[in-house]
């Protein structure tokens, strides 16, 4: 389509390749950029560069920070002998939201997934492994429900249970506040497995 | 919420900060932006600025464009004394798809909104009238059919009538396609009132 002509038609195509940007809202948000005033639009197009340049991963578990150490893993009052392994960044900080966990992380940067040929070596596992030498106590599996993130959780804890270390997995049931109905078979039978005594 | 530190958060305030982009969605973005290869992350934050720095109004029909002339005002075989009146540049490449359209266009860039404060002044309504001063043989109205738009369309046409200008309006009914059942009643009435003779 020719009629918005170069300019325009760069920045749609650059927006619409973003994840969850389909074509129609690649055209709308170049429109809005556009009449966007220019320190908006300058502030915008920098922040992206910044953060690219800036944000790095923690040494430690692998989020993604502005510093060396993250603020979780550089917390003293956090306890450090306790690893809740997550798929990326965005589920740490689900976690964090929840201000109740007081254990720290570690960031896979993904999940085994032999249909997209994402293998244990593509995602931070070595990592875990490493930092499983030291004075760890439990490591709990908090990939997703989905077959990667129960591919991913099954090969992580036939990895390092031979290694002594207390391997838990968060449970899967009837999300809070669910609709019995409107709940998946697949989702209501591991609620009933998973059931505990009241 | 300030685990994701500086820049992070930075960004996905900017991002959320975008039409159709909730908080969730910048998070995403945000972290994609930042696992992207710095190279493209260039490319997008530069076609942002240069879109925004290159892209101006056509001095004859008001549609963003890079050059004087948009392509449609500067094609000789487009009839030039039927112009279409569309509320923005996206409705305008709608009906350019259509490749049926013969005419040219006039973008209002919004359309009279008592309940958010835009009068006919904010609008480029000015703009049509001067153009009207040229040969004009009819005036298409295809704002929206909301409440903003239909009353942008009244106010138009007893606008430019007097001038001895034929002003039209676009159909409304039933889209192609479209099941009766889930069709709202105002649109059924529409289609009633519109009905033609087979």
């Amino acid at each position: 389509m020719d009629l918005y002509s170069g300019h325009i038609n760069k920045l749609i195509d650059e927006l619409a390749a973003l994840p969850g940007i389909g074509n129609k809202s690649a055209q709308r948000l170049a429109f809005h950029l556009i009449n966007m005033p220019q320190d908006k639009v300058t502030r915008l197009a920098n922040s992206i560069l910044e953060a690219k340049a800036n944000v790095r991963y923690c040494k430690e578990c692998y989020t993604l920070t502005d510093r060396e150490i993250c603020p979780v893993c550089a917390n003293p009052n956090r306890n450090h002998r306790l690893i809740m392994v997550v798929e990326n960044t965005r589920d740490l900080a689900a976690y964090e939201k929840t201000n109740k966990y007081e254990g720290v992380y570690h960031v896979l940067h993904g999940a085994i997934s032999p249909m997209l040929g994402i293998g244990p070596g593509d995602i931070r596992l070595k990592e875990l492994i490493e930092r499983l030498k030291g004075d760890v106590e439990e490591v709990i599996i908090a990939t997703n429900s989905s077959l990667e993130g129960e591919t991913t959780a099954m090969y992580i804890s036939k990895l390092i249970k031979p290694a002594g270390v207390k391997v838990t997995r968060i449970a899967s049931g009837v999300p809070v506040g669910g609709d019995l109905e409107n709940i998946d078979e697949v989702t209501l039978l591991r609620a009933l497995e998973g059931r505990t005594e009241m």
